[in-house]
């Protein structure tokens, strides 16, 4: 009978994870899109910037992307433009960015 | 008659300027692939990292492939391991590392 609280603890926890993980852990693209609008400037709308000295996103990894923003946000990589942009953005936002830039398609289907 | 040091100095310049800046300003393909091998453990050979917390460097924008390994070699973007990496790499080789990387087709085409 001990093991009822443990069962239901587990089943919680599980529950939890399920609901929440696949968003927190991916990133939605749709919110990405909409979030991006402000990258376009620099990095064109579809991720492929057409400027020499900024990086291109499109198709870039998603954990890249993710963990590239992070590290603006927390002043590991430096940047006087991304700190800014990086400012406002919090960890759902990073994710959601990360998932789109990463689907898009890139410079080389367009040729 | 003046004017004769000026027109042989401007055009030993010009010379000097054509034969040696195409290289120096645009790195050298063939150069950049056979310097390439070191960053294929980690980014792939034709540039499209498998593992997706290393970037992909195939079409990404020359000039900023080359001034991330500058800011690397110069310790102002940190990665353990790409301190190491750019260690020995001179001016000439991340130039043809740039160049080589950012010709790459990446991973679109081939689907």
């Amino acid at each position: 009978m001990k093991k009822i609280p443990f069962i239901l603890a587990g089943t919680a926890l599980g529950f939890a994870l399920s609901v929440s993980l696949p968003v927190h852990a991916s990133g939605n693209y749709e919110a990405g899109k909409a979030k991006s609008t402000t990258c376009a400037g620099c990095h064109g709308a579809d991720g492929v910037s057409t400027v020499s000295s900024f990086p291109k996103l499109a198709g870039q990894n998603r954990d890249y992307l993710y963990h590239a923003l992070k590290d603006y946000k927390a002043g590991k990589r430096k940047n006087p433009i991304m700190a800014g942009q990086v400012e406002a953005l919090s960890d759902a936002d990073m994710l959601d960015l990360a998932m789109y830039f990463s689907k898009q398609q890139g410079l080389y289907l367009k040729y």
